[in-house]
């Protein structure tokens, strides 16, 4: 379930009718860890049990990421969508991003805000060195695919979308929710429970790109980055620096690489300028 | 500051070109208080005095907004960017916000991510009964008005706006930011330090509006909130429940308000049903 009907009232120039709208539904999930409150995420219900699996990839929570997680969905609310998950994990698996400071998880817009200290930021010395070359004119094909997929936002206007392809262009999954953050995690929650994510070469979003994504994408080991909108400074620096190949402004049948083009390749045309 | 050039590849169906763009800077802002530090922000850089006064209000870490606040921008890093700042706010005039089990003040999307207990989203009891009213053809207007100020979203497409003005439609403060959440709070603080908190009626935020901007909205005081797209279900809840006159869909001569209608007036036409 991820939208509800409001009603509400229109306002047109000459007209004032009452209508009756699909919104998004935006419900917090608490997560106990070990039986102790870990965080609080904000997200679009459904498949809880992906994104919950993707945050603690994504967010160094768990270490190995063929663990056989015990989730338990709980606390159903008056419209069955679940509130509370409860996840026991061994001491030796909880990583890092369980023991640092933060005690934020599920930000749908950003994976370091909250963090106290801007030396956490570090992700020194390691980089995707994944050598697949995508067909540039493949790149519109993959937001026309993940388009046809985005049920909620025909409904309401108000998901993002992620959705993740082989290097071939084949759709591996594709995901909706409030949080662009959650789409993704989620996108890399199914791929971890469905043992896909070595296929997966290419992570796509709709709207904007910013550095928390490219980290999500770079933790995956997903090498190419693709969205619709702008990409924030950061998240072209972080692109640089992690060596994931970021691709924004991906529409009207026309991309711009601002990292690692040397995993394009292009049947059409010959390059003019580097 | 809020925009760099970025090289990039702008790849068309029929040819390749290097490119210089403008993206919008994303920059980590550690904020420290009485000497520790409290939260790590990803914000745009620029009026971050507004940002931390903002923040400070609506997540309830200082009480008084009268307040006098001590504010040392530092750690200009080579771009000349303010990557630290320092508080220092006497215990007495410390609020929740401050104390409770949340290290997050900053997210960009969220005012709740990363609070522990689900208990903590409780605002109960208290309602805006401000019953000042908007003239509805005014609302297309002040979208006009806060777009002609969006300098920053025309040169890179990368940032949110928001702005405050009068019950009049007068302008008074807009703001951009990387995050919907920091152009809110950027204009809150602006509010504050400019002493016309109590002259904003009207909040406008481009993009969509979820549960948080509500929040913010609320906790300044400020009686009416329109966003060029999609509320999400939240928002609209907590929207009846605080007292905000929420607006979303605002653009091409329309609006649907979801919630406290009262505060709506319209000279040219008549209600044909609620």
């Amino acid at each position: 379930m991820a939208t509800r009907n409001y009603q509400g009232k229109k306002f047109e120039i000459d007209s004032i009718k009452a209508s009756m709208d699909s919104l998004t539904i935006e419900e917090a999930l608490q997560i106990n860890i070990n039986n102790k409150p870990f965080t609080v995420s904000m997200r679009t219900p459904g498949d809880d049990i992906c994104l919950v699996r993707g945050m603690l990839h994504s967010e160094d929570i768990l270490k190995d990421r063929n663990y056989l997680l015990n989730v338990i969905l709980k606390k159903e609310n008056k419209d069955g969508i679940v509130t509370v998950v409860d996840l026991t994990i061994p001491n030796e698996e909880l990583g890092e991003g369980y023991s640092n400071s933060r005690s934020l998880l599920s930000v749908s817009s950003c994976g370091i805000c909250g963090r106290t200290e801007l030396g956490d930021l570090s992700f020194l010395g390691k980089t995707i060195d994944d050598n697949k070359k995508i067909e540039i004119s493949l790149l519109n094909e993959l937001f026309d695919k993940m388009n046809a997929l985005q049920y909620n936002f025909r409904q309401s206007g108000g998901t993002h979308a992620a959705a993740a392809f082989t290097i071939q262009g084949d759709l591996l999954y594709a995901m909706e929710d409030i949080g662009r953050h959650n789409a993704v995690d989620k996108i890399i929650g199914k791929l971890i429970l469905s043992k896909k994510l070595d296929h997966a070469s290419v992570l796509t979003v709709s709207g904007r790109v910013s550095y928390e994504i490219v980290i999500k994408c770079f933790k995956a080991g997903i090498p190419i980055l693709a969205a619709v909108s702008a990409p924030s400074s950061l998240a072209v620096d972080y692109a640089k620096e992690l060596g994931i190949t970021l691709f924004a402004f991906c529409r009207d049948e026309r991309a711009t690489c601002y990292s690692n083009p040397q995993r394009t390749k292009t049947n059409k045309t010959k390059t003019k300028a580097s």
